[in-house]
């Protein structure tokens, strides 16, 4: 099965307490579609400037990635510039520089509107909304979203979270959804907002998946479902970390037949596999050299770690 | 196997987001032994005033633990004052009247010293020194502490952590401990230091255990161990998570015949239970309440909400 995600490719200049790098290839569309290679086909719609060169796109392809979606505009990348040095499990944002992003207007090519799974990652929701309403025939959809459209576009977001099968989405970010303080009434309330799963991501401590009685279809509500991260003598640079999450994830979920709480238990654990990995070196860096057994391996250590 | 835990019987002012309680039952010795007696035999050495009335008393002994350590003094016992209001994570201190307990000498009954688990709870490093000195027979010593005496009086912890088994701690103590700001960084320094084990509880995000290749006496390093906590819909009162979440955790573990990996494991699960419990009500009210059913039936829980 194949997903299409759309989101940002773009550059990010970065500097955490393992160091600095300048305008690194990143982006969620980025570390989602790596992250996702690893278990099915991924094709990207996004949009790129001129400083998007053949060498940022074989980062892409050589894992099998389809960039025929990634648009080429006059100008320059989106570009992020941000810092962890107070504080690795938030980003200061220093800059944000859009550029070709400020235009975006997904255009999704021909034949892939047959993708069978859509994974919106973080952008503008009317955009979301926009991309979902041209793929009618997919057998999922899943999202990400942010503070910023959170507070200030909340009347845009909520047609986008009633389109979602799964809603992943940070802990803070649930609290400002919902307006709960405690983490379970949080999931419980944005789960009332439209998305049949939420996926709330802890940072460092993991994630939970809370259910309601549409997430598999049998109108039973189950319990909600906790992963770890894994245990790492160094955190280089969280940035993807999340996106990385989704494409395990995501990937994960579209590689399989059937949608059962076990499979969405497994791809919680490789949405947190592919994490750990995003976040052992800056930008893309890890991600293009893991390869699968890597990946085997660590979900036998976080098995591992977790199972009585 | 019976254990002996010497620390506080204290009264607790509380107030959090639930409301406001004066002066209930608390204490790190009196939660610890409520917890652990859901697994074995628990003998409380400690000090109390004459504000310690045989209801109080009764909380302990209708569980079959054995107060006969529990010094009566002339004048008021411990009593502190503590609110949650901001941060359900962290307690913010409002007074501490040692009162009789800042005499307090630790006294161990005749037969006591026979005990095979000794737990020293968070009190002044010199008397949980002094206690482990009177019990040179016991099987394993496990021990707690808190910021105060990693900070102001590091040098009188350091020899006690030399005589731990098992140390629990708070991740920002291991970290302060350790002065390392990776949290597997500060728990492989924490280890250093003398604990053959040392268990980091996260608060609501579960905790983690850190062997060295003294843990288990084959020379074998292991990797950490992972738990969660029982998503709960409101958390009342956090007072005496650590020391319920120690006493489920070392209950297990003395009711077991041989401390394997597997049992250890099985012991933190165990500690998460009972953590979980004594937060759900003001002081010691939940737990006194728990039957050994519910324990079961939240251990179950537990095990379903984190395994594949």
């Amino acid at each position: 099965m194949s997903i299409l995600v759309v989101g940002s490719v773009a550059f990010d200049s970065l500097e955490t307490p393992s160091g600095k790098r300048e305008r690194v290839l990143g982006g969620a569309a980025t570390h989602f579609a790596l992250a996702a290679s690893f278990f099915t086909d991924v094709r990207v719609v996004g949009v790129v400037g001129e400083d998007f060169l053949p060498e940022h796109e074989r980062v892409l392809t050589v894992k099998g990635v389809d960039t025929k979606g990634i648009e080429r505009a006059p100008g320059k990348s989106f570009h992020w510039t941000g810092s962890y040095l107070t504080d690795l499990n938030a980003a200061h944002t220093l800059a944000t520089d859009l550029n070709v992003f400020a235009e975006f207007s997904p255009k999704i090519p021909e034949g892939y509107e047959e993708s069978d799974f859509l994974f919106l990652a973080n952008i503008d929701p009317v955009l979301q909304l926009q991309v979902r309403k041209q793929m009618p025939k997919v057998k999922m959809v899943a999202g990400d979203t942010m503070n910023y459209w959170i507070g200030a576009h909340r009347e845009k977001l909520l047609p986008v979270l009633q389109e979602l099968d799964v809603l992943l989405i940070n802990d803070n970010e649930a609290r400002m959804l919902s307006g709960e303080t405690n983490g379970v009434k949080a999931a419980e309330g944005v789960l009332k907002l439209g998305p049949k799963t939420v996926i709330v991501k802890y940072g460092e401590h993991g994630s939970a998946a809370y259910f309601s009685d549409r997430s598999f279809g049998d109108g039973v509500k189950r319990r909600p479902f906790r992963t770890h991260t894994v245990p790492l003598q160094e955190v280089v640079d969280p940035t993807g970390a999340g996106d990385s999450f989704a494409g395990g994830f995501y990937g994960y979920v579209a590689s399989q037949k059937v949608l059962t709480p076990e499979v969405f238990r497994t791809a919680m654990f490789y949405g947190s596999v592919m994490g750990s990995f995003a976040v052992e070196a800056f930008g893309t860096e890890k991600l293009q050299q893991t390869t699968r057994k890597d990946v085997d391996e660590r979900f036998a250590l976080l098995r591992e770690i977790s199972h009585l």
